[in-house]
C-alpha cells in the first residue's frame, strides 16, 4: 500500500525530482489531461525536464492546451500518475513506465494504493483542485496555459460547475483561474456547447426510441448497432447520452441501452433521490453508485428490456415501501 | 434621467425605507426573481414589511423559492426594482406601482433611467451580484433561502458559469453561497438538467428539420405552427431552441426561424466569432448583438429563407474579404 503524504510533502518530492514523467488514466479525459499538463508545465517552469505520457489518443477537443507529450526524449527518473484510481487504468500504451509510480495524486476515494507515495484528497471535484494547491504552495506563477489546463480539469469533472460534486473550493478556485487568464468563454464552447453532428444524429435516434414506464417515472432509450452506426458515432458520442432520460421531467429512473458489437446490451442507470441505480444493476451482474450504476445483459431485446424493467419495478416498489 | 448612486448609498437609503414594494420585469427570469426574493428576505431580517411584484406568473420551475408576493397587504412606501432595463418591461400587471420607481438595481448597460435612482454596474453577470454586495455591505446573514435566491440569479443569467459574462468575481460570489447552504444540486437538477417532454418533443422536431449551408458552416431550423402544437411546446420550451443549432462543430451561423400566429417568421440568428448576426439582422429590419440577434420576416417559408441566406452569404463573404 503507498504511503500517504499531505501536499507540503508533495511539493518538496516534486521539487526534489529529476525527468519528471507525468502519466494520465486510458480513455483520457479533461481531469487527467488538464491535471498532467498543468503540472507538467509548472515543473518546467522549476527549469525540469518533464513529459506527459497516455495510452490513448488525446481527443481532439483538447487541441487549445499545450500539451508536452513524452516521446522517448529522456530517460524517466521519478513517474507521477494523475487522477488514476488503479493500475489497471494506464493501458498497456503506457507500459512499462507504470510498473513503478513514485507518487500519485488523485480524488478517487477507491484508489488502489498502488503508488510509494499517495496524495489522496476525496473531498476536491477533480484532481486539477489538488494539482492548483500543489501549485500555489510552490509558488509558481498561474500562467495562462496552466490556468487554461487546470479550469479544463475543474470544468469537465464537474459538468462545468452543475454536477453535485461541485463545491465553495471549486469556485473559489475556478475565480482565480480566471483572474490569471483562463480563456472560458473559449473553452465552455469547445467543452460544453460544441456537439458533433454524429452525436447530435445519435441524440436523435436515442429520441425517438425513447419509452416511458411505471407512470412516466422510468424513461428508456435503446440503441442497436444498426442506429449507432448509422449515425456514424463514436465512443465519446456515446458517453454523454445515458444522462438523456433522466433528464426528463418527473423521470426517477433513466435507463439507456446499447447493443454491443457481440450482440448484449449495454445498460446504464441514472436515478433521482427515491432510487438505488446500484441495487438495480447488482442484481442483473452489474455495479455502480447510488445514482449512477451500470450492467450488460445478454439476450434478445425485449428480453434483456423486460430483466431489467422487473429489476426496476422491484426497486421502486421497494424505495416506496 | 436617474440619479446614480454606489452601492453604500444604496445600502443606507434601503435602511431607511419603510413598505418596500420590489418590482420584476415582465416574463420573468431567474435574476429578476431570485434578485428580488433575496433582496425582500433580507430587509424582512431587518424587521421591514416588504414584497415583490411581477406583472406575469412566475414559472413553476422556481417553486423552491419561498417567494413573498405582493398581495395589496400594504400600501407600498418606498419601490425598487430589479434587473429592469426599462419601463416598458414592467407590464401591465405591475400598474400603477411601476409608475413611480424610487431606486433602480441593474446591471444591463442600456438601462434607460426612468428610476429617481439607480445602481447599475453593468460588469456584473447578474443582478444578483450586485444585490450579493448589498448584503454583505448591509452585514445582514445569508440565509440559505437568501443563497438559494441569489444562486438562482447567478446560475441563469450565466447558463450554469458557461457564457461569456461569467467573471471570477461570479465564482467567487458562488463559493460564498455555497458555504451559506445553497442547495446546488437540488437547484442545478431542476434549472438546468431537466426538460419537459414537450420540449424534448421540439427538439426533436427541430433537429428533424435542420439544414446545412456554406460549406456545413451555416445551419438552419425551421418551425411551422403545426410543428410547435403538435409537440405541446409553451414559450419557456421555445425560448432554449435558439442555441441549437449553433452548438454544432464548424457551425459559424446558427439560425432559428419559428412561424408565428400571423404566419411570419421569427429569426433568431446566433454567430461565432468571425460573423457578425447584427449585421444579418439590421438588412431584415431587425437587430441585436454581435453574437445573438434576431428580426422578423414576411412571406412564406422559401421566400424568407432565402432572403436570410443571401444576407447570411455577404456577411459570411464581408467577413471573409
Amino acid at each position: 500500500m503507498s504511503e500517504q503524504i499531505g501536499a507540503t510533502q508533495a511539493v518538496s518530492t516534486l521539487l526534489k525530482a529529476e525527468n519528471v514523467l507525468v502519466l494520465c488514466h486510458k480513455n483520457p479525459d479533461g481531469d487527467t489531461i488538464g491535471s498532467a499538463a498543468a503540472l507538467c508545465l509548472a515543473l518546467q517552469g522549476f527549469g525540469k525536464t518533464t513529459a506527459m505520457l497516455c495510452a490513448d489518443p488525446i481527443p481532439a477537443r483538447y487541441d487549445y492546451l499545450p500539451l508536452p507529450m513524452f516521446a522517448n526524449q529522456f530517460t524517466p527518473g521519478y513517474v507521477v500518475a494523475v487522477d488514476v484510481a488503479g493500475s489497471q487504468l494506464f493501458g498497456d500504451g503506457a507500459k512499462p513506465y507504470c510498473e513503478h509510480v513514485d507518487l500519485c495524486i488523485d480524488h478517487h476515494s477507491a484508489n488502489s494504493g498502488y503508488a510509494g507515495l499517495l496524495l489522496l484528497d476525496d473531498a476536491a471535484a477533480a484532481t486539477a483542485e489538488i494539482i492548483y494547491e500543489l501549485l500555489v504552495t510552490m509558488n509558481t506563477p498561474l500562467t495562462q496555459d496552466i490556468a487554461n489546463a487546470l479550469y479544463t480539469g475543474l470544468s469537465t469533472d464537474t459538468g462545468c460547475f452543475k454536477f453535485g460534486n461541485t463545491t465553495a473550493r471549486t469556485h473559489a478556485i475556478a475565480a482565480k483561474l480566471i483572474e490569471a487568464g483562463a480563456d472560458i468563454t473559449r473553452l465552455n464552447y469547445l467543452l460544453f456547447e460544441c456537439k458533433s453532428r454524429s452525436r447530435l444524429a445519435l441524440e436523435r435516434e436515442a429520441l425517438s426510441t425513447m419509452e416511458f414506464y411505471f407512470e412516466d417515472t422510468c424513461a428508456v432509450i435503446c440503441l442497436s448497432r444498426e442506429q449507432i452506426a448509422s449515425a456514424g458515432a463514436d465512443v465519446c458520442d456515446l458517453e454523454g447520452l445515458a444522462a438523456l432520460p433522466r433528464a426528463i421531467e418527473g423521470v426517477d429512473v433513466g435507463v439507456t441501452m446499447r447493443q454491443q458489437p457481440g450482440g448484449s446490451y449495454k445498460v446504464s442507470v441514472r436515478t433521482g433521490e427515491s432510487v438505488n441505480a446500484a441495487e438495480i444493476c447488482k442484481r442483473l451482474g452489474g455495479g455502480g453508485h447510488k445514482r449512477a450504476a451500470g450492467c450488460e445483459i445478454l439476450g434478445s431485446l425485449e428480453n434483456a428490456k423486460g430483466a431489467l424493467l422487473a429489476e426496476v419495478q422491484r426497486e421502486i416498489c421497494r424505495e416506496s415501501l
